[in-house]
């Protein structure tokens, strides 16, 4: 069995990997300024030793049922496996676990290496009225691959955790037609590099992606930074195979069709509760290389007025990432000062000072209150270097200023950083999260700065401002994604109160201004709470009859999703 | 009451216009050569004085409820209504019009003039148990229209057509955002009216663009001959409102979310048989100009592979759209001969001469065995003419060779004629219908010909080989639409046999190599017998399931779509 990729049992990635604070002499000065914390506010986290799960509740029959199909070492019951499975990793997740507070952790985790072995699974699970949770990465932050407690419509005997991660072959490829035939428990790196050695990649490249699967964006409508061009996982999508219930769903593996509702997109979102999906047929596209380049602009109004425009002009970037100013500043904030050993290195730091003096001097600009766009275009589009001068052109039109492709790059290097970087917070009785919305071009502003004024409020205490980052992520003809991310000391033990409390309060304020309640991030049980409100009751009642028609023991992941 | 838009009531539209086949000089030689009809297979059509409808089944306490909140010019029981709405404009529908058989016509049709009334009206349905027809402009193909008789899960006690052209407005455009809120009701031509006045375009253009809504586009699928650039309508719609008899669901106002299934999907695609839809939030884009070419290419398969290429490399063009050799020859058949009045007539006929002799000595091109592809291209694209020297390039390096923009405008002066021509084919016995799917590229070719061979010899006589015409009309990165069109002579008494016989064999063979049962025409009930197999007993469930959740009393649009 390949080994399986699990992440730290109460923190982001790989475990033998902790963030290197030491290299960012600027980090811990930007979280002292911004939200008073010291040194002495830190809190080791609990050793794995100390760990106590509540006994798993097996049901002898399924677990007999499963030893007909499985091999030994695809069925686990051992609290070590059981500890990683049980949360995935929300803030309010990590904490639990800081805090060694455990749910209902899943009573065995299954590994299906086949199709064929999720319909016998499925089908022992009706048999015995055990719920099922498919698990890709285990990076959900809205509590999809948790284990709901029994009752309220969740009557099952135990539950099985689905780990997917064996499922990871791509099956095959249609080089003319440029699609992929890929297992759902595939993980990003692996699902890159295969491809990438054809000369082909998905293009699907979420803040996850190095710990998450094709299965778990499907069910969740993930977003990646290059969805801008190849679109978010719904839009790759051509063919997906789920095991329901009341038995497989394979869609049809053409480009596009008129055969009443799209079924492709009843099973996308569906974040585990219609059944387990297994596999799908993907866009994909020829290998390419991206140029990123970094932008400075004197306001977030200007860079997104600049972003609308490139889109609406059909100027097509991969990346359109523009950070408000704190983000840019926190940005900033995680330079990595190496030690000056070499010439290039003092050159390199003389060069930055030299540059942050002329744009503040003869630009006007304060790096402290610039906002930083990080764009990327494909350099194989028709045409690139047209192409790359039309978009630099609108861009500089709006007052932005080309930094060069140094901090593109160093924008690429550490682009999947920020989870390590909420765990060293986390340290320092930090709460911080994340919240992503989507809205119309003309409700982009309004709405940020409500969400701005509203939360700077929420976050400030006597003597510090608290952190509101915000960047856009992705851009439509119609409108773009913001995604916040907020940050404030909290006192030891009103971690979870605070966290609800900020949560609700900027939720509430992006659904005043009709934002999506999610844009990639999905419902879960997280968002759960404003479903029903943000949907209507009668689309709740349709994807009720969905529910009802697909798995009408409710066994599918219980307690996600559907409001009760 | 603004005047509603009715198409000839045996025949497709306006009916003051006949097709102008004298001007077409070409046109009855080719259908004596490929279908060996002639001039003593000529039937006149039925005159409406012959139309005996079965007596309409009112239901009082209905009509009683919706006179509460219908004026009397919303209401109508008259035959002459009611025949015009009692079919679409199938084959098979204008072939029991001329043989005036009627099967059900509609009890009544309802013209509500809001949202607000067609609510009143779906509780009045509920309440009394009729069934509720949605119209837009009556231009669908597949049998969606059409009242279906009572009885298999059909147990209504009238049914209402609800004509929505009287829902005909743009509520509200934004401009930043580039969308429009229209109604439901709204014909094309209106749409495209109201938004070039204020220099914006929906870019969504079928073939029934003169006669058709919003609203039936969005219930079918419906796809346009600009929807290379601007999708198929499912692409283009933000939010929809639709009248379930659970209630009303809005879709919300988002570019994109990550909000469980997506609510548009399954209202999109719906064929009334959810409910409703009574208006959109749609993208719009701002109004541009497309030059059309005509290029020449050797064969159908060189012209498929220059398309791919295209595609594949990111070339965007608004129409691409390759007829094979018969598509090709029956198209130079209906160039116009105007008598030669003018110097400029004379010399346009000299140079159509001298091109084609010059094609046939020189590039060793037979006319009458070569594809043409018509081509559009947005000239506000971002470097249109380098854009477009790369698409010339990519097309000369397959055989291609540029006719120029008169084949092209000639193309688009003639784009929405093929129906009528469809009523000149019927009044000579000739068995006329329309199939297109959708397949990957690599079964583009394969598929093509196997159809090819089969319909073929299904059309064959002994002295005539039949019509067998094909266009490639849209593209994807992972495949296309194939549109096929069959000819037969047909003896008169078996058209209907013989429509049946022949669609049979097509749609087979298509879904024999995995092609889509329709691309954009939908299912109705035309396709409805191979609807099961094509989607799976597990996807009907789903869809079953929806239907029960939002119209338990299976009052919307009965008998359509929905296997029993």
């Amino acid at each position: 069995m390949k080994t399986i990729k699990a992440m730290k049992w109460n923190g982001w990635g790989d475990p033998d990997k902790e963030y290197q604070v030491f290299s960012k002499p600027a980090l811990f000065p930007f979280l002292m300024k911004y939200l008073g914390v010291s040194q002495k506010d830190y809190t080791a986290r609990k050793s794995k030793n100390e760990v106590v799960l509540p006994k798993a509740n097996i049901n002898l029959p399924f677990m007999n049922a499963v030893q007909e199909f499985l091999s030994q070492e695809q069925i686990a019951t051992d609290d070590e496996t059981r500890l990683v499975h049980l949360y995935g990793k929300s803030y309010r997740d990590l904490i639990r676990l800081r805090n060694l507070q455990f749910g209902t952790p899943p009573d065995a985790v299954l590994y299906p290496k086949s199709h064929q072995e999720v319909e016998k699974i499925v089908a022992a699970a009706i048999l015995n009225s055990v719920a099922l949770i498919p698990f890709g990465g285990g990076t959900n932050i809205v509590g999809g691959v948790e284990v709901m407690k029994k009752g309220n419509g969740t009557p099952y005997t135990m539950a099985a955790t689905l780990n997917m991660q064996q499922m990871n072959q791509i099956l095959s490829i249609d080089a003319s037609s440029l699609t992929a035939r890929i297992q759902a428990g595939m993980l990003g790196p692996d699902i890159e590099t295969a491809l990438n050695a054809k000369g082909f990649s998905l293009g699907h490249f979420p803040d996850s992606f190095e710990f998450s699967t094709l299965g778990g964006w499907l069910a969740t409508r993930s977003a990646g930074m290059q969805s801008d061009t190849y679109g978010k996982i719904e839009d790759m999508a051509i063919s997906i195979k789920i095991v329901t219930p009341k038995g497989t769903i394979e869609t049809p593996l053409v480009p596009k069709g008129s055969t009443g509702p799209d079924f492709n997109h009843m099973i996308i979102g569906s974040e585990g509760v219609l059944g387990v999906i297994t596999e799908a047929v993907m866009q994909i596209h020829k290998l390419t290389k991206e140029e990123y380049l970094g932008i400075l602009f004197p306001s977030f109004t200007s860079g997104v007025a600049a972003i609308q425009q490139c889109v609406q002009n059909n100027l097509t970037l991969t990346t359109m990432r523009l950070s408000n100013q704190s983000e840019t500043a926190l940005g900033f904030a995680l330079r990595s000062s190496p030690p000056l050993k070499t010439y290039k290195d003092i050159m390199h730091q003389f060069k930055q000072k030299i540059a942050l003096g002329f744009l503040k001097k003869f630009k006007g600009l304060d790096i402290e209150s610039t906002c930083l766009m990080i764009i990327g275009i494909d350099q194989s589009t028709p045409d690139f270097s047209n192409t790359k001068a039309q978009i630099l052109k609108i861009l500089k039109s709006h007052g932005g200023i080309n930094l060069g492709s140094g901090i593109g790059q160093h924008w690429y290097k550490g682009k999947y950083d920020y989870p390590y970087i909420r765990d060293f917070c986390m340290d320092y009785s930090i709460t911080v999260d994340v919240t992503e919305t989507s809205t119309l071009w003309s409700n982009v502003m309004p709405m940020y700065e409500a969400v701005k004024e509203r939360m700077e409020k929420a976050l400030a205490n006597e003597s510090h401002p608290g952190y509101l980052g915000c960047h856009l992520s992705h851009s439509y003809q119609s409108g773009a994604c913001l995604y916040f991310t907020f940050g404030k000391k909290t006192a030891a033990g009103n971690e979870l109160n605070d966290y609800h409390r900020l949560k609700g309060i900027i939720v509430d304020e992006i659904l005043k201004w009709k934002g999506a309640l999610s844009h990639h991030h999905a419902i879960g049980y997280e968002h759960l709470p404003w479903y029903r409100d943000y949907v209507g009751d009668t689309s709740v009642e349709a994807l009720k009859g969905l529910k009802s028609a697909l798995d009408p023991l409710g066994i599918c992941n219980p307690g996600k999703l559907i409001p009760q």
